[in-house]
């Protein structure tokens, strides 16, 4: 951590300030430049709140200098961690990409288990349905609940796809575990500390979905908790951000996958569907996901779009699955990967 | 709802979107325009995802009609909502602007009870403080839990202050209630529908706290939840909004206050601490705050900022909470209220 | 400025860093930490590019330390600076607040005038219209040019209001400056730096609103152009950031007011007929612009606003604005400021 | 254009905007919903203000419903349009991506001469470098003027490549339309209408950068203000827009170039040099950029990044340069399309 003082700060006010490092337990280092002191501060406190320091006469500003996290950097594990997802133990964060596709929710078992199969026959190595939905509108279809697990499991023993599917409470935890492969926490759950606590001591997979406004590091944060909970399966999934753009639900900001690929061990997946909310805006947005360095993608597809319970809008159809699939074997082949 | 179709939208296409319409239950009305033609569908169907109709061919938006809150809504109660919180029932949302101030986390029994005094003494109507709190960091203070319960409720008794703190968890909504005035709901938690249905069927007040990306009508459906699950007392909270602004942890847009105002009946209160994310500014933002109609505030405030466990950075010290308040009571005063 | 090494950085890494410091005629002074090295760099180069230096191996980031602008800034000026505007000379930054109202664009000759007589009896100190207008549509109304500003002078001899008009580039300065008593700098322009740079050797003062993205460094430094061009009398006028919100044209941001009082001692106005987009939002963030501690105000005022050719949505009536002002001077009073 | 009431609208309400939408020459269409009436207005007035009616008594919202802009838009132009840059008229638009790389700025003949030989090597069409820079402070390396302009006219000598280059004002526009291929808008001019206006009397193309906070509507508007000023080649450029991300300069949005594709028949490039800020993230954008269909990129390439006078931080060296193109080919060709 470094504190900056304000210009004119008393030589009072900076012995202060270090009385202030020493009381945190920290070594202090005074450095006067031209116009200002900097208190560089040395030691490793991450659970302290240094930014009550802040408060002190005459400091400006602090800058932290250590990652908040620890265990979900590559600090600590420097090389990428692939985690074996499924039935058949797919590897995701391997050299190969791997594709989960599905309709928003579980809407009924017909349509649920020849979804599965059009997933399965477009090359994808997961199944992604809701049971329990979190819907901003308490007027909206909730899911079907546990018999919407049922369905998923049975859809897996058809097709061998890994079954993906959110847990919004603490109460469903167990009852989601015993049907799922991998445990999704919603982006609107991201920071629902007692959840992530909870799926820290699950043994399945946890795919994280970043907050719609979360920082990357509050992202990795959040994982931390999880990895800190005892379960180190964590999958990472960017779904957008909300900012001013109009043309879009969420704005799908790809850097974020070079930047985590970069800063953390853990795979790195996509959701292109509600990063953009359009289904015309899916299949470009699915290709460059791919092309900027992600693990996987995390695709909406519904064999009725038009008549989808939840997410319609920005639900492909079969045949975009298909052919959005076929153009992203290309693009892994282009970059060394494959599908 | 109104469906705007692409130019150059064929009869087929139009009959189509017709015939979605329909199937929805609702009632079609086409408009055709200039260079366009546009579908108005009339019904009131809240709970049905009509997005799915984007998907139709030649269609380019949609655009919804009806504000998706009832309750929380003045379509429904024209009259402002006062609530009674606290031993003396002051009345929240009434003539009165009430102050609740207290420090972030409940850390000692004695720091709390001394600055119980001084937040009663400087004319306050309210004490609050984390017992339980959600961190960033998993490795960061996480409150005293039931014991500062405890302590919250010996101040009460010391001071006649309502009590507000923050429920993170179901697990915790039970406990919490049996101690404080008013259940808490921070940003972070408002679109975590368990907590909000939970809380729904609580017999004391809740105050809902602004997510920090949440549009106000999410916002506003959140409320909804609330309700909906039996509990009509609940008091809005703007605490900022995540923008790219840099001096300040968060934005804090109070037009939202004049439109929360306009839109609904609920009291509306604001967080100037976390709105800004430092001490400095949280005075000016107080006085702004009452200035632009809120009917509350909730004050950071702390015997010793430079020392506290958490938030210590946007924490006002007692001397700055006395003489905010005195301010506050000239504003109020300025525009016909009262402290 | 600081460098912050990533975690294993070699001693070689740390020198290459120090041998760049030194060709930038910076003094290093080298800090290892627990886990990190950092190269603390003194002395004052403002225009140097030092994020190159990012660029070598093993650098995570760099923080600058100096604030960029200085002749803005509270470290070479410490007093507020007052700025004498229009025939009164009234001191726009002083105790007394100044509000300036009048339509978005000069319509004719009889609307203005009426308006300017409205304005003046309502308290104001200054008339705002716009003879050139830059609209986003190539196909809006632009304005009715030096004719508009012939009607302002006039308006100006029959009230004694000071009058404040736009320039939108470089051609239109010199017409201008022969009709106001302020130039306005528009939003879209803060960073257009040869306009910055040309008012910077004109005699009247400026009033300079801030970009609706800008940063509050960004704002400070488009005033330093201004001041650096040797025209020291810059107003600075928030009005209002684009975010992600759907109520509002803009966030106005009130923290802004605060934060730029503190950092600067140029006056600080608030425009919240931009910040908001709706008139109905109007008086109550003029009230908590007033309480925030803003120096003056810039209200768009219709005398018919449904036939406003411009900006209707946000202009307020006379009426509004008597009503408006009146509650100000109290609102000021409150805070021993008057009007 | 569609006119929203609010519930409770008398019938002396809904008559009265009527009549406001009759004076602005529209035919009104009246529907009466289950809770609420709208007004749908037809015929095609895109100069006027229409935000007015906003304030007439008890209506809540304006919808519009035409695209704003004519000439850039799909309803107008079906194809795509390809438009010849350089001396080698090469089609930008067409089957074949076009990558232009260079300098943020001509710092000396040898350094520039250099690098577009690197430039042309790696496979670039283009080579971009300013000669006159807007920068954010007025103590920043401001450019070498003409200087500049005859160097990169010597370097399109010598290589054969398109040379882009930047116009910060309209007294700039004849010397640089004498050398360069390509007049660039830059973002932050994006809405400086005189220039946009007279750039439209230019016979050389326009690279017309978003502005970091526009909307694509907007942005749309200013390339129309260009080709109703006469001049149709009119390329777009995405490269960033601001938002709350911290990792990154700007966040960048891969989705508006599949919108873009989508309702604009014009050229679109990306830069993902300040679309990002950091070189390390430069080249998965480049691979993503190609992938989500744009027509080519502008990327800031350096023989020194550590020594760059400008923008040091996010130019990558001419060996990653070489390399990424090396990548590009191979996602071009995955997609049908070419280098």
């Amino acid at each position: 951590m470094i504190v900056i003082m304000k210009p004119g700060a008393t030589e009072e006010n900076v012995t202060h300030v270090v009385d202030l490092v020493r009381d945190f337990g920290l070594t202090d280092h005074v450095i006067r430049g031209t116009d200002r002191t900097v208190v560089a501060c040395i030691g490793d406190k991450r659970g302290v709140d240094k930014g009550a320091i802040e408060n002190a006469p005459m400091v400006e500003r602090i800058v932290p200098i250590l990652a908040p996290y620890k265990m979900a950097s590559r600090e600590v594990i420097h090389e990428k961690t692939a985690i074996a997802i499924g039935p058949n133990n797919f590897p995701l964060g391997g050299k190969k990409v791997g594709i989960i596709a599905g309709p928003c929710a579980v809407e009924n078992r017909d349509n649920l288990l020849r979804t599965a199969e059009i997933v399965r026959d477009a090359g994808c190595i997961g199944l992604r349905a809701g049971a329990f939905k979190p819907r901003t509108s308490p007027y909206s279809f909730q899911g079907l609940g546990e018999k919407g697990l049922e369905i998923l499991a049975e859809a897996r023993e058809k097709t061998g796809l890994a079954i993906i599917t959110e847990v919004i409470g603490l109460e469903q935890i167990e009852v989601v575990e015993q049907y799922a492969d991998v445990l999704q926490i919603g982006a609107r759950n991201m920071q629902h500390y007692p959840l992530l606590e909870a799926v820290g001591s699950c043994k399945k997979p946890v795919l994280l979905k970043r907050g719609m406004s979360a920082r990357l590091d509050e992202f990795l944060l959040a994982a931390e908790y999880i990895i800190n909970g005892g379960n180190p399966n964590v999958i990472l999934c960017e779904r957008g951000i909300r900012t001013f753009e109009e043309y879009v639900r969420n704005t799908l900001p790809l850097a974020s996958v070079a930047e985590l690929n970069d800063k953390s061990h853990l795979p790195v997946m996509v959701d292109p569907s509600h990063g953009t909310g359009h289904a015309h805006l899916v299949p470009a947005m699915c290709r460059a996901s791919i092309a900027a360095g992600a693990d996987g993608l995390l695709i909406e597809c519904h064999i009725d779009p038009e008549h989808a319970l939840s997410d319609g809008a920005q639900s492909i159809t079969p045949a975009a699955l298909a052919e959005t699939t076929k153009a992203l074997k290309a693009i892994a082949n282009a970059i060394g990967r494959d599908l």
